[in-house]
């Protein structure tokens, strides 16, 4: 499907159709009036959206979202029904002349600057900047941080299964378990875009162009009882030419493997059988089978390999298994062997290439652990862990005023983690000659830092941590993206972004990624934004503050 | 807004517009294909939808989500769009006719039974029946289970929430923090469904008829930096009359309440009064402030009371406060302690019955260890721990094949939590006098149990454990929702479900509600279901399973 296409497909879905200004905090509509009556909503106000804490006790964090962002600024208006609500919902001594200037309101004045979908960013980074009408603005906080909270979570989770399992492949298979439909469908386009290889949801493969995955459940297995139930037991070969008893030919290669395989052939459950026959005769060049229903050792193996040679008798090749219970690096094992082993005996080397896929309550430390104790895997097909981000199931993006009319704003608290970094600021990363060194955040006045030339970064909180930096190169990080009420930059597809996120993590280091004790990134501010910071906070510290 | 222009209203806003029949896994398609092509697609055939733990470490699970399928049930059909997708990720050798059987499905074969929305749930209870043509029933699994789980997840979460805190009112607040934009409004609706008081989401109470609340941000109060900034600070009083000083007045109070409160005059905000004098003149019947921007105990309070006291002069009430960080029990004492001085001094009694909410990062185990420390609080605004369902963020609802064509379906596992319970079965609830008190699963052709007459429940897999029951009533729990294309009863509003999570929640008894270590609710199945079960078992149990 083309780009445009789509677009058109996915606006007469309504897909983003509950995206809309009234998906927002009440609170944003009591301060909207509140400014207003003040005279203050003409204000120019400046907020960072930014997180404190990376997610999955990682030390990364991918940003996402950006292009719903954008699209909802493209519509960001309220309409008559609206304006309807609100005036049933707020008190009767609001003006009229609020509801009036309301429904007059577009994102036309906002500029948003932010860093590009898909690139890695860390605590205190400006991953968005709001710049424009305060009361504009304003309005806009909640649905940014609901598109931009999920969307990077998910790419960040995803992101970090990718790294788990280096070059095996990994497919989405959550779209039960997540919360709620769209939930599933951000899930799958989102584990797309950090790394994963396909999803099983048919949906996002029509919207979102990802490669879709699937072959057959539980119950299609238990649907079958006995041989009997085949109505169709032959098959054409590839090659053409007359049918042949495909059933027959099954069964005496699975007499002859039951020797080789040293099975007990009454163990062997006919009805799983029956259930592959009809599934490869229907799928003669797509043969992925569910082994595990019955047993996977003793019965759904051997069902598969003999269905798997049947078919390379009619000129086709079986894909492979999938395991869905049980343990699965030793079942994995036994079936690599069998591969082998018939590899060998009949001289079919493909056969010890047969795909072993593997769903059962996956989660990334699975997959960690799998890889310690040797596995036979190829590729893993991954739900309820991924999809709704199991082991933090939210990412605490936060959108704090920092600038009013020119001048600084800070919010303090005792909690130094949330104390915000005032004014408006430029964020520049830093690289060493293959990695991304350090992020530097600075007053927009400054002159940026530039290649090879050494650079003063300080921490932004503890004094003595300060060291110079020479950059191999620099990168602002933070591109205008909406401006005069359109999108001012060309917007990547969703294969651009994907592969914005693996450039990305291949330029930072290792240890910064790694599952265990990850080492934090640094990020830091410049010795003028350093002084500004500080000064500020005394100005605005009570007495008290001092004890 | 009435229950229809409702309906017209989500329509047209293609609020449901992406459950339709491609939100499912691609396995559903090929099986039905190779259903389609065994000649088995026309099988009758029964699937149950349940869970196998309930969520939270708890003993209960709230059943919803029930309008949601039936309405998918509606529109269940696929577009050409859909046929022309299929088209091109499927395999070439699938053949025309099938897709033109596909395109003419339609819900109308299938029959649905569910539990009422709303009812309290136990692993294995199947919460849905579906019976029909093999190939539809089969279609709907993914979607159906999508709809269910976050349902149930959510409205589950939210009557915990609601059992931690009594009486004391609970707010949802937490769109930001959800899981996209329609995990955030599926929040809100189903924390409304289990217990809660109202959203702070507008557009959940636009959707939902919901009640909607919200007062100010950080960002509200650090807009404004000193006095000097206010544009008004006069105010008509509510009586009418002439515009009196109201900043005038406040400042006054503010220095006599200094006094005491014995709270030092120059620690105290002036940009956190501004702001409060702003908004109680926005809202002079609505002023509930947000007192934690600088210093809650030595600002924040002092300049509510200041503003809150004047609004009384000028004949308006305060509302309260919110207490966003720190030590909530703490604060909430000390501004407690704060409004009764101040109606004992100036005999003004509703000043100690001022509303005090604290919003920061609530959970059920904060409540519940704030409710042992004693606290002063009286609501509570709670966002991600809810919304996200941090404690276990999916439900585990799954849909297996229990009969085929009048025959039983198992499927075995090494783990018996995974053995399903075959055939369709009927699901009757016993009660005591006051309390439920064990649920009882038969085979369809039994004498359900009646009212008086001792019934013999057993444990579904242990032999020992059997017991007589006589229930003084018997609720036979599946009922049939849709039949012939149409639902077939009336469906209850919002209101009425959470009327029903209410009653509900009254007749279980408290020590399988209860937080830590709670009692396991009773399922059991007939002596008739037992003996069929552990047959079929036998039956299909590989020799191998005796060792």
């Amino acid at each position: 499907m083309s780009a445009a296409e789509n677009r058109v497909l996915m606006r007469s879905m309504g897909q983003n159709s509950i995206v809309q200004p009234l998906l927002t905090d009440l609170y944003q509509i009591t301060m909207a009036y509140a400014y207003w009556k003040a005279g203050k909503h003409h204000g120019n106000a400046v907020f960072d959206v930014y997180f404190r804490k990376n997610p999955f006790n990682g030390e990364f964090t991918i940003f996402a979202g950006l292009e719903e962002c954008l699209k909802f600024l493209e519509t960001f208006r309220y309409s008559d029904s609206d304006i309807a609500y609100l005036k049933q919902i707020l008190p009767a001594c609001i003006e009229e002349q609020f509801y009036e200037y309301l429904a007059s309101l577009t994102a036309d004045e906002i500029k948003l600057y932010a860093v590009k979908e898909g690139t890695v960013v860390f605590p205190r980074v400006p991953m968005i900047r709001v710049e424009g009408p305060l009361i504009v603005a304003q309005l806009l906080e909640t649905t940014l941080l609901n598109l931009v909270n999920f969307a990077s979570l998910m790419t960040t989770n995803a992101a970090r299964y990718r790294l788990a399992a280096g070059k095996l492949k990994l497919y989405e298979f959550g779209l039960r378990r997540a919360q709620g439909p769209d939930g599933g469908l951000s899930a799958s386009k989102y584990s797309y875009v950090g790394g994963f290889d396909g999803s099983s949801n048919v949906l996002a493969g029509k919207l979102f162009n990802i490669p879709v995955k699937g072959t057959h459940a539980h119950a299609f297995i238990t649907s079958f009882k006995c041989l009997e139930e085949l109505n169709t037991s032959t098959l054409v070969p590839k090659q053409g030419g007359t049918t042949g008893d495909f059933l027959g030919n099954t069964l005496r290669w699975r007499e002859k493997l039951s020797q080789l395989l040293n099975i007990v052939l009454s163990e062997v459950n006919n009805g799983e059988l029956a259930a592959f026959v009809s599934f490869a005769t229907a799928f003669p060049d797509g043969f992925m089978a569910l082994v595990d229903t019955y047993d996977t050792v003793r019965s759904g193996l051997l069902n598969f390999c003999a269905v798997a040679l049947a078919l390379h008798d009619f000129g086709y090749r079986a894909i492979g298994i999938r395991l869905d219970s049980g343990d699965l690096a030793y079942q994995s094992q036994v079936a690599r062997n069998y591969f082998n082993k018939i590899a060998s005996e009949y001289s079919l080397p493909y056969f010890s290439e047969l795909n072993i896929m593997a769903s059962n309550d996956i989660n990334e430390e699975t997959i960690l652990s799998l890889n310690e104790q040797g596995h036979c895997i190829n590729s893993f097909g991954i739900g309820t862990h991924l999809v709704t981000c199991q082991k933090q199931p939210a990412l605490g993006c936060v959108y704090k005023l920092v600038e009013l009319d020119d001048e600084p704003r800070i919010k303090l608290s005792h909690d130094v983690a949330k104390v915000t970094i005032p004014g408006k600021k430029n964020v520049f990363r830093l690289y060493g000659h293959q990695f991304s060194l350090i992020d530097l955040l600075q007053r927009p006045d400054e002159v940026p830092p530039t290649n090879n030339q050494k650079v003063l970064c300080r921490h932004p909180f503890q004094e003595s941590k300060r060291a110079y930096v020479i950059p191999s190169k620099v990168e602002d990080l933070l591109i205008l993206f909406w401006s005069n009420g359109k999108i001012c930059q060309k917007l990547p597809n969703l294969q651009e972004i994907r592969d914005n996120v693996h450039h990305n993590l291949s330029i930072l280091r290792n240890d910064i990624k790694r599952s265990l004790n990850p080492t934090p990134y640094k990020v830091s501010v410049s010795d003028n934004l350093y002084h500004f910071l500080h000064d500020l906070w005394l100005d605005n510290a009570p007495i008290g503050e001092l004890s």
